[in-house]
């Protein structure tokens, strides 16, 4: 099986009013990409994107950019759980000749448009589930993630100052990065003075939306390493996905998906680590700090309600053991729906992430997904 | 690269008011596929479906029919011109690893829901580029392509008439399927006496829109070879798609991306054919007739502006050439947006398409996708 790597990454700014359509958001971060990889529109073989009927259609984006024709094509109909699942049919189109370049792009206004966090985006989106949940209550994301939130609460002995500590070191990163929206300091006075979104989550747990653009350019490692910029390895990739279409039903809420992606990744990258606690960068999907939480807990960064402890110990950030979503995440880089999470492993593993670069970057987690439904893979500068 | 097959194949009746949910619909097609298959709900590791916002999604339906988890789920966003790529991206997902046992499947409410013939889709999907389209008159399918046979007729002196013959031959075979929405007998006065929907089509050149759901199970051939239902070889697949999101913008509508996949496709399958004319059945995406006509063109079974005089040799049904759908097609057996037409292609190959069954059937060329958008398979007897 051919070797799949990251040749280009391309964003348009971050932020609360783009004043552009989708198109043309997509279109800026796809030619970036390109451009990154010093490649054209005629290199494009293959393009896909996912979003929840507020993005670009992929054949509409290659058409902006100037591509004549493509032989893969893909609209993924999905949340922060197709990020990962995106990547992946990517690379195995690669590895199965089926495209030769791919372009994956999320692009959309997701803070002056329709706000994944509004109910409105619930009740639009029409998902057949949705009327048994909403009869229940539940109607926007952080509803069930608080419910999720509790739970570990009251199994593990997690606090709210665990998850501010997750929202804290974040903010802390964003701080670093000029492409950051969310940069104002934040302690953890400021975090518990934060208005309760739902109780135990305050605003600072949620991820800030914003309008924007990235983009990635994936082809083949053997390629890659003829292209502009260093090549970043897939090195392997895992999903899982549970119980259905419902975020309300499902056995153990103190883990998600990563629990059972986890077992399943590691035997595949483990050319590059024996265990998930040696990268060197951790981005992680953080619609909520409480995905943090979950997910870096199934990953055995530490046992069970003691990642706000291993937070507060400085052990997420730089100096520490990983440095947990050096951007500062969805959080305060911005919910770009988690492909930026994507963008910011390619730039730490190049070395070209400036104030915030992690010393020696080689490896890293990334996660897409929350609750039951999601993916991971890991990055590796190419060797 | 391993070999991909389709091991299973299931379906719902096909009718005008189910007066059933798509989750239900779904979830009968796809335990049908399996137990075609002789595989239950805890074999299946991935799902993908295809829709614009009308199907039950992958995850919904994998959770009614009892799968606990998935290593491979995907939601595309699409019409017709998707069929193609759906069982590319699970054949591929299949070749690296990524899953095992794939169920692909489509079902909706496309009669007594919203039908896709109807300018409230246009609308409700939204589709950025579609006010440019309606500014100019083109809301509907059958408007677009009402254009594009209208030069052909203009260049290539095609008839109605050829249309007609297209309609008249899959008529005929739709009264040998008992599965077929549309079997009352048809000839040339009574296809003409049709009414016009956008001349120069009549409503006979149009697909029957229907309520229901197919599916199919895909697994590598090595192990479909252990099941229960003989295997069918995915020998090759080529998609083309060009000129963006629009359809009212493309060079040459006397041809379809069907001239760009043949010759893409002819060596990925040179272990089963030469010639594309050598195939034993025609399953041709025919949301159209002149979908049809354009198409078989494409691949060469005769030359331009002579595809009706072939069908009215009988050139295109028992005895002749080639079968053409020879369940009936979109226009007779109805429309389950393609995908019907890969079922129709399994059951040949397989040798159980009962009175309509073209004898000693091995090889299908198989289509969807019309306009600029679409992709093309063949499929073969197992040996």
């Amino acid at each position: 099986m051919i070797d799949v790597a990251i040749a280009g990454i391309g964003r348009t700014d971050y932020t609360v009013r783009s004043g552009r359509t989708p198109l043309a958001l997509a279109a800026e971060a796809v030619r970036g990409a390109l451009a990154d990889a010093g490649l054209g529109p005629g290199d494009v073989d293959g393009i896909a994107t996912f979003g929840l009927l507020d993005t670009a259609l992929s054949l509409s984006v290659a058409d902006a950019i100037g591509v004549d024709e493509l032989t893969w094509s893909t609209d993924l109909f999905g949340g922060g759980n197709a990020v990962v699942g995106m990547v992946r049919l990517a690379a195995d189109a690669i590895r199965a000749g089926s495209a030769r370049t791919v372009v994956v792009y999320r692009a959309f206004n997701g803070r002056s448009g329709q706000r994944l966090g509004d109910a409105a985006a619930t009740i639009a989106l029409a998902v057949p589930e949705a009327p048994y949940d909403m009869a229940q209550g539940y109607v926007v994301p952080p509803q069930y993630m608080a419910m999720w939130a509790r739970r570990h609460q009251h199994e593990y002995g997690s606090t709210c100052e665990d998850l501010g500590r997750i929202a804290i070191t974040q903010r802390a990163h964003a701080q670093l990065n000029d492409g950051a929206i969310a940069r104002e300091p934040l302690d953890l006075d400021g975090y518990l003075a934060g208005r309760w979104i739902n109780e135990p989550l305050r605003v600072y747990d949620c991820a800030f939306e914003v309008d924007g653009g990235v983009a990635l350019v994936i082809t083949s490692a053997e390629r890659a390493r003829d292209l502009a910029a260093p090549p970043v390895r897939i090195v392997g990739i895992a999903d899982s996905h549970g119980h259905g279409g419902s975020w309300n039903q499902w056995p153990d809420p103190t883990s998600m998906f990563s629990a059972r992606v986890a077992p399943r990744l590691l035997p595949k990258v483990s050319s590059v680590l024996s265990d998930f606690r040696e990268v060197d960068v951790a981005c992680i999907y953080d619609c909520f700090t409480y995905t943090v939480m979950a997910v870096m807990e199934d990953f055995g960064f530490a046992p069970r309600g003691e990642i706000g402890r291993w937070f507060a110990d400085g052990r997420a950030t730089f100096g520490g053991d990983v440095v947990v979503n050096p951007h500062g995440g969805l959080l305060s880089e911005g919910y770009l729906h988690g492909l930026n999470t994507h963008y910011e492993a390619v730039l730490q593993l190049r070395g070209q992430a400036g104030g915030r670069q992690v010393a020696g970057a080689e490896t890293a987690l990334v996660t897409g997904g929350a609750g039951p439904f999601g993916g991971a893979a890991i990055y590796a500068v190419d060797r």
